[in-house]
């Protein structure tokens, strides 16, 4: 197995035409497979506004639709893994929050649909309530690479530290987490999340987010971040679009690990952790 | 039961004198008294350098020894609670890290032992090995008070995201952890850990660590801080000998969770963490 690939992070602008999102991410991806990308992580709902009106429009059902098959078809163009951030998908008449993730052959290799939906109510004056619309996945996901296990959760699903914890157990190296915080948790939180994911599962963590639109029903924070296990920020964008490539060093890791072996430290005779 | 209480976190100078250090501690445990301090938490080892070769010789066996009596005196004089940040204590033979905790009565209300030793080596030079003299406790603590349940972790067991989601679960609503954290985990991870930590689990964070002193055989970082469940830091010091005192507001705690319910949001039917 490779101890060490590149990661290529992409925080796309997202407009209400579905069409030009797709021949945006294609380009971008392109750009990050240039740069020597591996694997390439988009953010949540990178073809679509992050908002309820949207979702049933821009929704596909797999196989079919243009956003599943330019993932499918970039992958395999470019023989690399693409972690397809979130679209709305749509099975038996409901929507969900969906990460697809392919291989560098082109194939479905696993997908996510966000477990914990965002049903939110700040006095800052910002609300969602995805649970309207979306309904909920009911499984945590970890995926099988060339570089080693891969977990993912989607932005909210990234709050609560049992899914990271979940899939660190599983063994994953590196945990990617399509979001889009917005003006109020991005600030307060979203850096400090993904650090202490880091820092805790000893993992890679990359906080993928869209760019901002100021516009938009919803305003993304952007600041999409790849950290290391030892929480050391290794590049973070800034609100607008754009392409982190970063390597992923797996001794790197493995050092972490050993210096500070935090995950040989948990007293398992006292509490216990585990998926139903 | 009271919604708001006065916090006072005390980073006191750790001599290799230990009647100093009581002297010392018992001071400033009245100054935060005048200053309002309703709870008083300490750091850990705050009687005694923190080093193998002190443990013994600086450890106590409750009831007996000035330290256990300082605290039991001091708070019942001022009716305050006192968690004792922790201390080497002795039991049939065995040498713990503990926390001692008295209520204004000056009884002993618990006593919290730390549960995960500090057994690391980092190549920056810094290593540990607490396992060598010391022996851990094997239960989690969280304590029934005036103002509500309060859980303790000391030092490396904060690293652990077990021990604050099981004070949360128990419904805890303020978390202590004396702590002495070093130069190098310091700088990297004591106030994103605190932050975090609250973040997490809805509650306020106090990390509570020694002065720093250049000349011991382990330099403290100090930086003791307080965090509101937000994330906000409500206050910190910097590595000098110094009180804070701020104001735990249960009302403030109540609106996070009511705006951003993650504690009601976890997926229980995905996954249980539990106390054995």
């Amino acid at each position: 197995m490779d101890k060490k690939f590149i990661l290529g992070a992409i925080q796309n602008d997202v407009s209400d035409n579905k069409a030009d999102n797709i021949t945006r991410v294609r380009e971008l991806i392109n750009t990050a497979a240039n740069e020597g990308a591996q694997v390439v992580a988009l953010p949540e709902m990178f073809n679509c506004p992050y908002d309820n009106s949207y979702f049933p429009h821009f929704a596909e059902e797999f196989p079919a639709g243009p956003t599943i098959s330019m993932l499918s078809e970039t992958a395999a163009g470019r023989g690399i893994y693409i972690f397809g951030g979130s679209i709305p998908e749509r099975e038996n008449g409901m929507i969900f929050n969906t990460c697809f993730v392919f291989g560098p052959d082109g194939v479905l290799l696993a997908k996510h649909r966000k477990v914990h939906l965002f049903d939110v109510e700040l006095s800052e004056g910002i609300s969602f309530k995805e649970s309207a619309v979306l309904s909920s996945g009911n499984e945590l996901t970890v995926v099988d690479t060339a570089y080693g296990k891969i977990g993912i959760g989607i932005c909210y699903d990234i709050r609560f530290p049992e899914i990271a914890r979940a899939a660190t157990l599983r063994g994953a190296v590196a945990f990617l987490v399509p979001g889009a915080f917005n003006m109020v948790s991005g600030p307060a939180h979203w850096e400090l999340t993904m650090r202490m994911r880091a820092i805790d599962n000893q993992f890679y963590v990359a906080g993928v987010s869209p760019a901002r639109n100021e516009s938009a029903p919803y305003v993304a924070y952007g600041h999409s971040i790849v950290v290391d296990p030892w929480g050391r920020v290794l590049d973070q964008l800034d609100e607008k679009q754009g392409i982190i490539t970063t390597e992923i060093d797996l001794d790197r890791l493995q050092q972490v690990r050993d210096e500070f072996p935090l995950l040989k430290h948990r007293r398992t005779d006292l509490y216990e952790f585990r998926e139903l």
